[in-house]
């Protein structure tokens, strides 16, 4: 399965994988894809140095890149405490009422969430750089906007190239403008941050309106037929991230949200703000419907509804409360239904791209095949 | 374009086309597609016989089908009356103040609006079928739930393929166990009535859930790349419903609708109740905003949102009144950007398609074609 984007990174296969696990992105880029580590939760750089190495001894040399979050805004002297103050008492009185009402423990003294602000600020991710820049990453992703000027410039010195996510054409041609390489359009159907035009519509907006810049198909793909669909509507390849949830390779540290995972159905999930303040699709919830709830208070923008809520996901994450346990996950977690290798999984969606090109050339009349 | 539905049913490419046009439908059949006519204004059999009458003699013998509205819940000795009678005064209100707002004239005497909710109910619809069993229909489609049995069996007593529409998989499975033998999968991104799972999850679902029955994909889909998309996902052809609204041989009535289409992008829908009290995607207008505002009073359900709102959406239509003039329409309405005879729309999809399967066995390195 090889485009031009899969040539110029020299990978066999044009799947990207997006994770936060180290061993997934490991195992995807050595399966003949390209693993895409998520940063977003090493505030401290040496954490994702010790992971970057890990991945750099366990990748054989294939290449992988890295996925960061910095918010195209840049929000200059804030700190956390000055964030922490715009929360509405309201707001963190109704958090405790909803933990309350489902006996969500306390976390234990001097264990804080380890999901913090400062992940999201532009600082961190500066940083990340200063660390991810001394390994031969290849790419480069920015799931909130376009990078500022002097990161691309500094990622394309190193020979990294730089994408970023976009939900509609609009969003696409702001990217093309600020110098990225890549752009990885996504769906609506796609887990985490998202727009609501679907992959169908999307993909074929984004490659025209970006043209000839490569583009990645994400949102809605789970299989090969899947991926032989965004290659039909122009995609250069495929960008995955919810498939690699129910791997083994993946540390969700909770058996409990597997199995909700490995149980849910296509419309189990819902886009909500509940998480971060932007629409996000996740496994829907009672803590979704919470937030979701006309008659409640309603969620807070980004970053303050992030903050609010960090300390209570952890505390329902760690305490596995079943009927508030969620995670940002796409409509394919319908299809999510076994556990399986990163390798058992990619090789699946090789296989069934191969399939889905059989039976297109049939239908096409081209037999040979 | 050749499926095994599509050498069933004795047509070239494996397009169907809905649409509430004679003349769409039928150069939909001659350009070697399946035209669809939507019957749901046909209140009067004998309007339905005369344009059954034309679409014969339009269509040189090659296939075209039906498609009714027959409501899967019996309602029993229900007049139009009885349901006036369950709308409150309050949304009436709402009704009047949101067209005094927009100086929205009223019809002038004597002149009703032309949509009826005896067009939803299951007498109209079996008058229509007995109009219809008449012509040499090869299909008959069923846009709300599964049609009752006995039509079922009539259809089949008759040479009549019976499909019905899905937006989830368990709903397939409804219909398969009806003893349908389509079904139409229709995405989120879809024009008219649909659910929230979108075609790239919906279609392989749909497939594997009624397999062997043959599935159609509809949402999303205005060029051949589509299609080929939609035939990778594993559909055995493609519904199109909005694509056509801005062919010549489309009858809306109004440039100023025409004009509203051929201008909006794949953002300007919206999945409303405001036009039948389920969710149905349409442009988004000022009038939706209004019902789908968490300060209005909000929609009532399907039968009595549609008999509220008819009158107001004759005036809106006949008075062209912009900020409020909509129709259903699917998120493809963003490339719907010129006007075209059915035929040049229909050969471009063909055109589409065929590019789509070169690009497909380029990355597939199957070179040869």
């Amino acid at each position: 399965m090889e485009t031009e984007l899969s040539r110029k990174l020299g990978i066999e296969h044009a799947i990207f994988g997006f994770t936060p696990f180290p061993a997934v992105a490991a195992a995807i880029t050595r399966a003949g894809g390209f693993g895409v580590l998520g940063a977003v939760r090493y505030t401290a750089p040496d954490d994702l140095k010790r992971d970057l190495d890990w991945m750099h001894e366990h990748t054989a040399g294939k290449p992988y890149g890295l996925d960061v979050v910095m918010p195209a805004k840049k929000v200059e002297g804030v700190t956390e405490a000055d964030v922490e103050a715009m929360i509405p008492e309201g707001h963190r009185q109704f958090v405790r009422d909803t933990l309350a009402k489902h006996g969500v423990p306390d976390l234990p003294e001097g264990e804080a969430s380890g999901w913090r602000i400062t992940g999201w600020m532009e600082q961190v991710a500066r940083n990340q750089l200063d660390v991810a820049f001394d390994y031969p990453i290849k790419l480069l992703a920015n799931a909130l906007g376009s990078p500022p000027a002097d990161v691309v410039r500094r990622a394309h010195d190193h020979g990294v190239l730089v994408a970023a996510l976009a939900g509609s054409a609009r969003h696409a041609e702001r990217h093309a403008e600020a110098g990225i390489d890549i752009v990885v359009a996504q769906g609506y159907e796609a887990g985490g941050h998202t727009g609501d035009i679907a992959s169908m519509v999307l993909t074929p907006e984004v490659v025209d309106a970006v043209n000839p810049l490569p583009v990645l198909a994400a949102g809605g793909i789970g299989s090969g037929e899947q991926i032989a669909a965004a290659l039909a509507l122009g995609a250069q390849g495929a960008w995955l991230g919810s498939l690699w949830l129910t791997t083994y390779e993946a540390d969700l540290h909770s058996r409990a949200l597997t199995a909700k995972l490995l149980a849910a159905g296509s419309g189990d999930t819902v886009r909500s703000r509940a998480l971060t303040g932007k629409p996000a699709r996740q496994l829907r919830t009672e803590w979704t419907d919470a937030w979701d709830d006309p008659d409640g208070p309603g969620t807070l923008p980004m970053p303050l509804q992030g903050l609010l809520v960090a300390d209570a996901v952890s505390r329902i994450q760690k305490y596995e409360v079943g009927p508030l346990l969620g995670t940002p996950v796409g409509q394919i977690v319908g299809r999510m239904n076994t556990e399986r290798s990163v390798r058992d999984a990619f090789d699946e969606l090789t296989r069934g791209f191969e399939r889905a090109v059989d039976r297109i050339n049939r239908i096409a009349g081209r037999s040979q095949s």
